[in-house]
């Protein structure tokens, strides 16, 4: 569990809606759940929501994200802020632009995996976050400390 | 690209064996290579090795890398580290094991989707990396910083 990152000045409950349910989009649910949060989780695949763990204590709406009626369905226009998290870049990039501009949501932050595709979200004003970049610069950093290591120890 | 990560007392040039030419292991590839590095990737569909760039200057074997046969073609045995990044756990996991135990392989990193499964590969020595928890520390960090921001631009 994360400690709360939303001490100091900031408004204590935010109302945030996570679209996605796997495994990225239920351990983000659990943990903002837990810090006291509102979290409504909007999920196509029924199943999915068999992932959200025992901290979780918001609500889920089954359905299409990409559509009005579903986004209507989880209060999206009450929300401070929205997360696309499925598998899915332009089910992500979809989302968070309707997010911006016909709900004007001030907070919308979008997973993206082609790392190709950042420009255009920041162009929508929309904060990504790419776990493929993410993962080679730890690859990268860990690989560099193992051969330092290795070539000290056979050094010795 | 990333600056050469591999300087001070470790070896300049390494051999390296990157298992999985999906998004992640194509941009290892091609920093790895533009680094000096010797490396080899295996990958069982051939048309993902289009994913590799410009600065990539290796080698590429065509086959499953779970078979000791297409491990050996890719000379394995003569390895300085292999990297299973491909997008199945089981894949990875497998692949990593028979490199540790099979080839002996000092340094072995795998990408693992599924956070509870990190246990298992620490118990075979193995180094880890979940994008999963690494986007979701970062999607709860950045979400602090804009609740933050905007806390205090209504406090004005």
């Amino acid at each position: 569990m994360v400690s709360n990152l939303f001490g100091g000045s900031a408004k204590q409950s935010q109302y945030i809606v996570i679209v996605g349910c796997g495994r990225l989009g239920s351990l983000l649910a659990g943990d903002l759940s837990s810090q006291g949060h509102s979290i409504v989780v909007i999920e196509q695949n029924e199943s999915c929501l068999g992932n959200l763990s025992s901290e979780f204590s918001g609500f889920s709406v089954v359905g299409d994200a990409a559509e009005l009626a579903t986004l209507r369905q989880a209060k999206v226009d009450k929300a401070d802020c929205l997360l696309a998290v499925t598998s899915e870049d332009n089910i992500n990039l979809m989302v968070a632009q309707i997010a911006r501009t016909v709900f004007e949501i001030p907070i919308v932050l979008a997973r993206v995996f082609d790392p190709d595709r950042e420009a255009i979200y920041q162009e929508l004003e929309i904060d990504t976050i790419s776990p493929t970049q993410l993962s080679a610069d730890l690859f990268l950093q860990r690989l560099g400390e193992r051969f330092e290591n290795q070539s000290q120890q056979s050094a010795k």
